[in-house]
């Protein structure tokens, strides 16, 4: 059999050495073999950055977004045979749904939102403004730019197509070229995903690149702008964060490690109610799905002292209908571990685990099996140990990384609370109770040493994803002995791939780089109203000043009765001179906005379609009667869709009145035809 | 003379050993002794988790700020005091101003930005709610809250003052307390000054530590709550960031290590030019202040090849003119460095740069000084490197931490962003320039390698505050070299020290946990209409739902007629219709704002006391004549001000039609009276 070939600098590459054999986790046979050797690790990277980072940063996000929609459509066209290969991995057939539609809705929700949380563009503005001197001549704006390396991912073997592509999507939404190395065990199933990718054609070339076995000297030749997305064991993630090249050039090492996720049962949720019956059956779950080997599965079962039999009992209930066998079975709900060495290794963590407790469910050297013999599958029972003493060490310190918890007593919430903590950093955590009380607690408490926490009760259960979920949407990660790291969380994911720089200037300046119109540069005031400009002619900058008119006691009477907003310091002058923010009758602030409206607007028909919406509105100074208002519009940011014959506009208004000062700010947002 | 004394565990420790002895930077004399031997430093973390950090999560962000803003005016009562000891670092007048002022500004800034930018709560909401289900019972939020470790601040010798503040800051603001431990050449300024902020009895018990002295044992004590902040050496930067208790623990690490800033001159600033002389005045301030003992220094600095001739001479020019001595002699512009080593230190590197270049201003081994002896203080002569191969590797590598800078030549754009990124990652940089196009291009291409960028020409130069002053308000930090931190930022440095938690859970769970209304979460509708209810009556989900009224031809015309805003799909109903969003006439949206707020609003004076602004209003449905409106209008958000007898609440409007679809939400933001 031919080792697994890689994809490098624009090229297959198929080893010339055997490489290590990769076995089917179901029935034990050589389904692939691995070697890296031979592979220009340096060129890789180098590959990386001369082509597919400049290839990249020529798109702007939204164009990349698009990209990574049509990636996401490809992929779910070859689902089948993505699942095939997942069945060897030991994956049922929901497993695979995680791993591979939870895969390609990664992609799908980076691809969402990127166009609609991210600039049509290349350079990422972060945050407003810093005026930093009195004459606003000089200012401050961060902005933040693609680095020009690799994002280097290692991953795991327990997701071989949602942990590779959860780290590729934020890095190519950011331009920032991905080089994929899959963990050995399951590398055959990430190397065709990587392969669908790139013959798929859709991407730039050198924007993917995959490395099917050893990381070989790979990181002696990272670099300041390179980025290291780690997903393992944590002492592979303490080898790895130590490399000397990581250390003198501070490379971006972002690590998922070990876990030791919790979940709590709350005093209220005794046997008999609703969220009794959720813990459980989410504990259940979390031990079973992917045989236990996720990094966010439950491994500590906090429950209240008086009711652990119950859950125990309850627990061993459910357990005991798993049927544990070949995933191509239809009835089976559980299948093998990745590997017979896996096994092993979960065995030794459970014989530590029982220096500690006592197994009340399962036993590591049997179980029935379905379609599959126990011996050459990685077969394992779900194996629940039960724990009297919650200040045991090892509950809190080994991870079995398998279909195995613990459960341990607790007394009250402060005492659950520093329980939790002393995993040391967690990915996730789940608190299940119809107490809020006592969730809000929890949830402060732990939040500290958590990436993500679920509060599970009756309310919420039936559309929730699950303790053992994460969401694209949501970051993923945790503090300390979970690796710190964080990945994901939306735009959040993307930013670890860009450099955020303050820039320091005029105005006009920051306006040049940014692409945005900034408060102090020029506008351009022209016989053309910008509303008569479509968005290829609009430019940044483009102005009308319109007004002035009067705002008569009268209009602000007549406003009042018209909308019925009759607030006394709009009606009532002895009532408004008592306030003590106005001292007499002032406009309505939505009087102004409308009043400003009127001034600035262009009647006709026109590339302007529609004002859908305003942002930050704040008044400023009140308006009296008799005050002439005056109102500047000006295109600040000009954002074309790019498959639509339309765009956003977003128009700076200023509304001054006779002395210059500002009445009202705020932002117009319009839809303007591109023709 | 008795060592510096310390700051642990609540007591101040007086050394028994001796200690090393510290020395005037002016006359050589020893001015105070240092050593940590003795001090617990497990002890002292303890005590930070254990007494400071709860004491300060009592505290909401806005009282934290509140303290602060106390503590800069305490501090500035003292600064007289602080100016004499900073003489005897070496420090200039000017100098002192940079390194006192500057961290009291530090400060004032964290105070002011406390106050306007975050919650007056002890949680930081992140963000918004991310929809997770399709029927919104489960959803999620990012909430941030103080890490439950220490701040261990690793500082640096040149800012004694600004160096600790610029950490301890943003640290406290997020809740955690910090361990300052200055660097001992500088260390009896930075101990002076944290006596005076400890001594103020202005924070609470165990928020601020010291230690004079070196870290000892600090590091292997390090659990995954406690932050570190580095600044120094790339070597000593490496070493600590690769201690196992750093690595295992995924301790965060923020560094600021060896930077070799640039700046450059853009191809128009030719010999009398503005922006020509700009650029030498700043290369001559950057050489000077501080005796170039900034790590944002210029070292290099690039000139188009055909003006190297001229930019040598005018800089010499004016280097000549820079008196150095005693910085208490009233006409001196440059200091001594901070000591004889440092001095040692800065001939070594000047040698390796002389390898590369020339010397064409000053002499290592002497230089006049006035009212000092030059072999006793550490004076040394501004050094001004010419080194003609732009791609010798010494000026990109060797940063002499001195008054030396390098001149290169460049050729073009394109060469000089790529030798600009030869710093592998810098703290800062200027570009000086009236080609806004230059600008542009060297700011986009070399903010990957750069932590902040100056673009300075004749319009902001009055203003800047200079390539080499940090600000509170943006981000102080680089990749790679640089360290690869990111301090201050504003808000941005406080989420150093606070953990972000994604929470899943019910509309109802995240109000109750946030302490926000979140749609979907119940409301509160009673017989009292909110806006009647004080802030101490106020609840969060109170709420009035107000309607219907039919909006009319009648009034749409009317309200066009009134405001001026005849726009057509107001107005044509032909025109209107050919619009591809709304097919026939329809209401403004001003219209449907001012109407709602007429629905909604409690016209007699009561708690209500303005209408301050409006924010992320969306019109989502188009308004037909005879739609009839409703508005729930639900209190979202309640702010109470620390200092005043009012505060902010944010309301949740959500209009809708007969058919229950929304037709427009946003925030309104209200100011209402405490009681």
């Amino acid at each position: 059999m031919a080792p697994l070939r890689s994809y490098v600098a624009g090229n297959w590459y198929e080893p010339t050495e055997s490489g290590s054999p990769l076995h089917d986790a179901v029935t034990g046979e050589e389904v692939a073999r691995i070697t890296s050797a031979g592979i220009d690790m340096a060129g890789a990277l180098d590959y990386g950055r001369r082509v597919g980072g400049p290839a990249l940063r020529e798109l702007t996000f939204h164009q990349r977004a698009a990209l990574l929609k049509a990636l996401g459509s490809h992929l779910r066209e070859h689902r089948e045979e993505l699942y095939a290969l997942s069945a060897k991995t030991g994956a049922t057939a929901f497993d695979s749904k995680f791993d591979i539609d939870g895969g390609i809705g990664v992609l799908l929700s980076y691809a969402s939102k990127g166009r609609r949380e991210l600039p049509n563009d290349t350079v990422y503005v972060d945050g407003d403004v810093e005026p930093l001197s009195k004459g606003g001549t000089f200012l401050g704006q961060h902005i933040s730019t693609s680095l020009r390396g690799v994002s280097v991912q290692v991953n795991a073997f327990n997701f071989p197509v949602w942990g590779p592509l959860e780290k590729f999507a934020p890095a190519f939404l950011a331009g920032v070229p991905s080089l994929v190395k899959p963990a050995s065990l399951t590398a055959y199933l990430t190397a065709r995903m990587i392969e669908l990718v790139i013959t798929s054609g859709l991407l730039p070339e050198g924007s993917v690149q995959l490395v099917s076995g050893g990381v070989g000297d790979l990181f002696d030749h990272l670099t300041e702008q390179d980025v290291v997305g780690f997903t393992g064991s944590a002492s592979t993630a303490a080898r790895l964060r130590s490399h000397p090249s990581v250390i003198r050039n501070a490379v971006r090492f972002n690590a998922e490690a070990d876990s030791l996720n919790m979940s709590i049962l709350g005093p209220d949720a005794t046997p008999g109610t609703a969220e009794f019956d959720l813990f459980v059956k989410q504990l259940v779950t979390e031990m079973t799905v992917k045989a236990g080997q996720k990094c966010t599965a439950i491994r500590r079962a906090f429950v209240p002292a008086a009711i652990v039999d119950d859950v125990v009992a309850a627990t061993s209930e459910r357990l005991a209908k798993i049927v544990i066998g070949n995933p191509a079975s239809k009835d089976v709900r559980m299948g093998p571990l990745a590997g017979l060495e896996q096994r092993e290794e979960v065995r030794r963590s459970l014989k530590s685990l029982l220096e500690a407790g006592k197994l009340v469910f399962g036993d590591p050297e049997r179980t029935d099996v379905v379609d599959a013999d126990f011996e050459r599958g990685a077969f394992l029972s779900p194996l629940l140990v039960r724990c009297d003493d919650p200040n045991a060490a090892a509950p809190h310190e080994v991870e079995a990384f398998g279909p195995v918890s613990t459960v341990l007593p607790y007394e009250n919430v402060e005492q659950v609370i520093d329980l939790a903590a002393r995993g040391k950093g967690s990915l996730a955590g789940s608190i299940v109770t119809a107490d809020s009380d006592f969730a809000r607690q929890v949830v402060l408490g732990a939040a500290p040493w958590h990436g993500r926490l679920l509060v599970l009760d009756s309310t919420d259960a039936a559309e929730s994803t699950g303790h053992g979920s994460p969401m694209p949407a949501l970051v993923h990660g945790g503090p300390g002995r979970a690796g710190g790291g964080e990945e994901m969380g939306g735009i959040r994911g993307v930013m670890h791939y860009l450099q955020r720089t303050a820039v320091q200037g005029s105005p006009a300046l920051l306006a040049k780089i940014t692409g945005r119109w900034v408060a102090g540069s020029d506008r351009s005031i022209t016989d053309v109203h910008p509303f008569r400009k479509s968005l290829a002619q609009l430019r940044v900058g483009d102005a009308v000043v319109a007004g002035p008119r009067t705002i008569t006691l009268a209009d602000i009477d007549h406003f009042a009765e018209f909308t019925g907003d009759t607030f006394y310091a709009h009606t009532d002058e002895q009532a408004a001179k008592a306030n003590p923010l106005f001292g007499g009758i002032v406009a309505h602030g939505y009087l102004i906005v409308s009043i400003a409206a009127g001034l600035f607007v262009s009647p006709e028909p026109g590339p302007v379609l529609a004002n859908y919406g305003l942002e930050n509105l704040r008044f400023l100074t009140p308006v009296y009667p008799g005050d002439e208002l005056t109102v500047t519009l000006t295109a600040k940011q000009i954002t074309p869709r790019e498959n639509a014959d339309y765009g956003e506009v977003r128009w700076d208004a200023d509304v001054t009145k006779q002395d210059g000062s500002s009445v009202a700010k705020y932002d117009v947002l319009t839809l303007v035809a591109k023709s």
